[in-house]
């Protein structure tokens, strides 16, 4: 049986793999299936979601290795900020 | 609707309030209860969930402030390991 922690952790690589996929590259994300990712899946948290800007402002921060792909240690380093958000508006 | 990567940013939030509470302490965990989470979140993970021995080390490579409890920044620590872990087991 898995436990709720470990659902959680898989949903997470499944995410990854759903959007690494669609681009062809088992590791990485392309700049455009990044945006696809935001778009979809964090509608919400992105003021503007179909702002170039906005998604371009985010990639620049994710992508620390700058080779304009996101690999999973990146997605890992947007995963946590949104962990941090979404602890933090449980306390507001 | 929730989407799946905010479902399971939402559902490691819960994982970590469910033992933060039973702690009394809405943002850490005790010794106690985090030992508890490892037993129960992630029995797989440890080699021996029982031994004391090995909540012990991981409660020492956690706990980077040292003050014996365990806060929701340092419980991502814990979770992006796994994170890692669960991710490379997909490309093995």
């Amino acid at each position: 049986m898995v436990t709720k922690l470990e659902g959680a952790v898989n949903c997470l690589v499944t995410v990854f793999h759903k959007y690494s996929l669609a681009s062809g590259h088992y590791h990485t994300l392309s700049k455009d299936k990044f945006r696809k990712l935001l778009e979809t899946e964090i509608p919400e948290v992105l003021k503007n979601p179909k702002d170039p800007k906005t998604v371009e402002k985010i990639l620049k921060e994710v992508d620390s290795n700058k080779d304009g792909m996101i690999n999973f240690e990146e997605f890992l380093f947007l995963a946590t900020r949104l962990l941090v958000d979404a602890h933090d508006a449980t306390h507001e």
